[in-house]
């Protein structure tokens, strides 16, 4: 399982879109705080994989293609820690 | 924008998965429940144009399939007038 508090360190560039809670403040960005942490994984999985294209997703993309398989088990269980 | 009362009566084929209060009890499958609407939209879209696939995507495709843009827009909208 992913490391919260690694995935709060890791969480600051997540939050321009996301939200500094994991509540996004921009309708069209998901709210991020309390979802499951597999789900979120497999979100940030899939991204990656390419298997999400066109709109946000392009920007998305990007953000993952950075992250290591570490970071997104991180990054999930950060948000998935977190109250909706 | 979507109906409530009417996407609340198209989320007896969701609940199965998401949760009799868009709350979903498998980890793999999203909470829905005070999502923003925008982007339930957006992503049921996604699922609908094809720019989701792989995993469990494959089965929201089935799903969506049946689905009108009314449909989608009054789905989005119950979900994101439920509690987190």
């Amino acid at each position: 399982d992913g490391d919260v508090d690694a995935g709060a360190q890791k969480a600051a560039s997540c939050a321009a879109c996301h939200g500094a809670q994991g509540k996004s403040a921009v309708p069209l960005y998901p709210s991020l705080a309390g979802q499951h942490a597999p789900y979120l994984l497999q979100a940030l999985q899939a991204y990656k994989k390419g298997n999400r294209s066109g709109g946000q997703a392009e920007v998305m993309k990007a953000f993952v293609a950075g992250l290591s398989d570490k970071d997104m088990e991180d990054l999930a269980a950060y948000y998935g820690s977190l109250k909706p």
